[in-house]
Order: C-alpha cells, then structure tokens, then sequence
C-alpha cells in the first residue's frame, strides 16, 4: 500500500484495512475503535456545549511550523476556546485524492495525533472519503469540536461596552504571510513561521480570573484582525484607534508585507486572540496573556470609544509618520487555501 | 454573483455577502446566524451525547430521489439514528469549487433546508472554503451532528447474542444502484430512485417499545447489508443464513444488477436499518416498522446460530434454486462516490 486508490472509499476490506493500518495506528482510542458510525460521550451535565465545524484546503499541506493536519486540529480547538469552552472531543473527516501517498497521509496523521495529545483532546469519531484523481487535491481535512463552557463565560459582541480594552495575544500574520510566501514561491529572510497553536488554556485562564468582565474573545484568521475588529465595531457602534507602532509584527512580517504590498490587519493567524475585556481589567488580562507562552508578545490594542464627531463603527490606523487612515474591512483577496 | 469565484473564500466581505445572500437566506436561524465560529448549545443534563461525522462526495450531485444536499443532512441524522440518539444540531462545512454556479448551490441548499426542517433538525453552524478550478470537483459537503442518546438504548455488537433476530427495514441497493446507473450512463426501465430518508424516528419508536431488546442498530450505506452483517457476526462468533427469496429487491434493482453483475447485499443504502433484537420481539419489532412509512417493507431476514459445523461468524444465502453460498465480506469495488 503505496498510495491511496478507489478501493479505499468503498466501505469494503480495503477501507477497513487503511482505517485499521494507518488510521486507528495513529488516533487509535476506545471511542473512535468502537466501530459505529457515531461516537457515545458521557453526559456532560449541566453545561452549555459549544459545537463547531471547520474544513480545511491549505496550500502547501506541509508548511514551516505546521501542516494541515495540525492546523485542522488548532483551528477547532481555538474556536471553541473563542467561545469560552474547553475541548471534549473532535471528528475528523478526510476526502482524500486517489494517488495520495500513504506516506503523506501517516504524515499528517502523525501530526494531529501529537496536536491532539499536546491540547488533551481526542479524535473520537470520523470518515474517510476517496474521490478519483484531479477532482481533489492530495487531501481536504474537515474537524469539527465539542467543548464544554465555562460557566463563567458571558461572550458576545452585545456585552461590548464603551470603555472596553481590546487586546491581541501576539504577533500579528505569521501564519498569512508564512503560507502566502510559499504560495508565491518568495524566499524571504529570516524564520518565518506559522502561529498555528492551541488556545483553549489561554482563555480558560482568562475566564479563571476575568470571568465575566471578558466580554468577547474571536481569533483573528482569516480576514485577519482588521476583520474581526470591523465586525465588532459594527455590532456596538463603537471605534478604536490603534497604534501602528504599538502593533506587535515580526521584522521578517513586516518585510514580507511590504515586498507583496499587504497590510498585516488583514492577514491570517493561527495561534492569536482578540479578547474584549472591561476597561479597568485590561492591565490584568494584559499580564495573564504575558505569563504564558501563547501571550508573551500580548498588547493592549486601545479602548473603545463612542466620539461623536468622528464617524462611529470604524477602525483607525495612527501611523507612524503621525497620519491616521481608515482600515476598512476586508474586500476579498483572491489569495485562497490560507487554511 | 452567478458562480462562486475565490474571493467568496477569502474571509472578507465577498464570503460575508455570500453566507448572508445565499446560505443564511436558506438554513438561517438565531444560532448560526450569531457570528461567532461556534455555535452554543443549551446543557443537556444527563443524556450521553452521540458525536458523528460525515463527508459527501458523491457524483452525480443531483439524482433521482435526491441531491448532495439531501443526503448529507440525512446520513448524519441516520448515523446519529443508530446510535440510538435523536438529532439536536448539525454542522455544515461547504468545500466549493471556483466557478460552481450560485444556482447549483442555492438548489443544495434548499435542500439541506427542507430535509432539516422534515427531521425538525437545524444547521447550527458551518464554514465554507473555496478552492481554485480543477483542485475539487463543483461541492463537497461535511456534515457533523450531536444526538442525545435515549435513555432505553444499550446498543453494540457486544450484546448481540445466539437466538437474536436480524431485521432489514426494507428494499436494498435502491440508493447505490441509482447512483452507479447514473454514472455509468445506463438507463434502466422503471422507476429507480434513491431510498435517502431519515430514520431517528424509526429507531426511537423501536427503542420506546423494545427498550434494550434492541441489542444493535446499523444503517448499511457504503459496503451494503453484506458488510454490516459480516462485521457483527465477526464480533458475535455466530452465523446467519438467509433466504433470497426473502429478500426485499424492486424488480428494477433486481434487473440493473443482473445488467452489471452486481450482488444487491453490497449496494450501498441511504434510508435502510438493519436491526437486532431479541428473538421473542422480532414479530414486535416487524410491527413496528410496518406502521412506519420508512419501514413499510421490512423483513427479518433470519436469526443468529451458532452453530458448530458449520463454519461461524459467515453469512449464508440460501439461493432460490435451493443452493448455499457464502457472502463474503465486500472486498473493495472501485465504485467511488456512492455518497
């Protein structure tokens, strides 16, 4: 078994031995062996449950920092920690390219057994499509996730209020710029990366000690921070006027930004958080993002205001030559398979 | 907006105005229209909690009976069905293909809308990712969906024993036989329709009455009902013969597998049960079924022996002409995209 034929997806013998062989070897745990077509979770009392889904085309699958199989894995995780909730349990849906390598495959495997076992989660449930050469690509990965939800979670555009902090975990377009240089074809210099990293502990963390003074909590991917930041305002009326100097970028971003002419608001992260916190809480929310390793690069981005003469709902870039310009939400890109 | 174009995939404003003009137009409702990348889902005490996920692929998009769309809310309902659950959420990941027309996906998702709303079931959250032509093959669809499991259900092979009886809640291959017509060009005299259908109903009211004399439940989709039996008796240790005059086939099927050389136990179903309960309450079982319009034309096809002379964990058709055979489990067929 070289590569991946039709057979594969025929429910037959030759699913059965590549669930078996490369699947259940990697992921393999009670729940998922079960052999049912649904996995049976405990009752989880009386917590509100979180419930996403994501689907996953990168291009390249294998990227500095990360490949698609981790990516698939974080991605779910973060966007049930976006909803105040820890974790239970992820599916995994593969549609995989009659020709792929089984090598490949065990690869990215590999990748989500070591994510899932870093982030204490398990895949407990999944299914293995095949469809035949040139109709896909390699492999497409959807997750989706269950969480449990802090009881002390209180999260959602509404809660916003005048006077509320605004603070971004870390570095901003490691992963956008990681995998559209590679896209591109461009070398740049430096150790440009992908973010891509859980981020459940952080915002349990938060909710530990803030618990109901976080008001919202997204992550920035695709669309990036600009675009996050542009629905929020929306939704409360409100404006923020951010530092282009106090923004946290990597030099080698930064080059690579200008070398493509991209603005880093708008470019996709893996591993960050945009966190609402009520305004007289922000220095505290600032230093628990500080004393883990997802939030030693966190800052403060500003503080919602609500300033009649400026026009409402609308970001503000402060430039570094002193300028102030308008960064409006995302158009579109053109630029696909950044996840 | 007559076709989907890369931008719709970009995470900006064209995938906004897609999600609100084309998608929540159609599936919309409070909880998936609410902007966060989960959903959140009210406690559910102490009910365990089936998880279950699926990916569809199959070609052609639109058949007789159904649609991509259609299939994919009812296979992950069945999933959930057969593990003794009733649906509470579905999720929906969309994988397009640049120039997918718009009204070839509004028609998909009608018809997610109307099968959700037939099993009073609703999509509660999703993701969309479009990749460019040529890297997927027009829609691929992920659904995954949470259940509460009944309370009456112990269901596994693990407790399949000697005496049980083995039920089919009706006609076979009508699903997979469609499907390889189709794609095989072939026109077939009568009416050959898909047999997509959701059972969460069937497998409620079976439970209500027979409680945990339901011993398992399968829905025998890719593989067909040769492979689902040939996996429990390989669990159970025990045998089953049936009668192929017993044999729930519409004469078209019947006649389109004699056209291909096709054996109907291994066509793939996408509205089917296979059962088993406790030998006294399979007549009990057969009624219960027969009141139903999903399982008007069940059958018990036979009660699992052990038997020592016989070779064990087989399964035996008993051929009209009075002869044995062995069905084997399916091998592989290279028949990809059945679903």
């Amino acid at each position: 078994m070289n590569s991946i034929i039709l057979d594969h997806g025929s429910g037959g013998l030759a699913s059965r031995t590549l669930l078996e062989e490369i699947v259940y070897a990697r992921l393999g745990n009670p729940q998922l062996h079960n052999g049912g077509d649904s996995a049976i979770l405990p009752a989880m009392a009386d917590h509100r449950l979180a419930f996403t889904t994501d689907s996953y085309v990168v291009d390249p699958l294998f990227f500095p920092g990360g490949d698609i199989g981790k990516l698939a894995v974080h991605g779910t995780i973060n966007d049930l920690a976006m909803a105040g909730a820890m974790p239970k349990a992820l599916s995994l849906g593969l549609i995989l390219e009659e020709g792929l390598l089984i090598d490949e495959l065990g690869k990215i495997l590999d990748s989500i057994a070591s994510a899932c076992k870093d982030a204490d989660v398990a895949i407990v449930t999944g299914d293995t499509k095949v469809v035949p050469k040139g109709k896909g690509d390699r492999i497409f990965i959807n997750t989706s996730g269950i969480g449990t939800i802090s009881p002390l979670a209180k999260l959602g555009n509404e809660r916003i209020k005048e006077g509320d902090a605004v603070l971004l975990s870390g570095t901003l377009g490691d992963h956008g710029i990681t995998i559209m240089t590679r896209q591109a074809g461009l070398s740049v210099a430096g150790d440009l990366r992908s973010d891509t990293m859980p981020l459940h502990r952080l915002s349990a963390k938060l909710l530990d000690s803030l618990a109901e003074d976080v008001h919202m909590l997204r992550d920035p991917t695709r669309g990036g921070v600009a675009t996050v930041i542009n629905e929020l305002l929306a939704d409360s009326g409100l404006y923020l006027e951010i530092d282009a100097t106090s923004l946290p970028i990597r030099p080698q971003v930064n080059a690579a930004c200008e070398l493509l002419g991209l603005e880093p608001l708008y470019l996709a992260n893996e591993g960050k958080a945009i966190a609402v916190v009520k305004g007289d809480r922000a220095e505290e929310a600032l230093s628990i993002m500080h004393s883990m390793p997802e939030g030693k690069e966190a800052v403060i981005l500003g503080t919602l205001e609500r300033e009649e003469k400026k026009r409402t709902a609308s970001l503000i870039l402060r430039t570094t030559t002193g300028g102030r310009r308008l960064v409006a939400p995302l158009q579109g890109m053109a630029l696909p398979r950044i996840c």
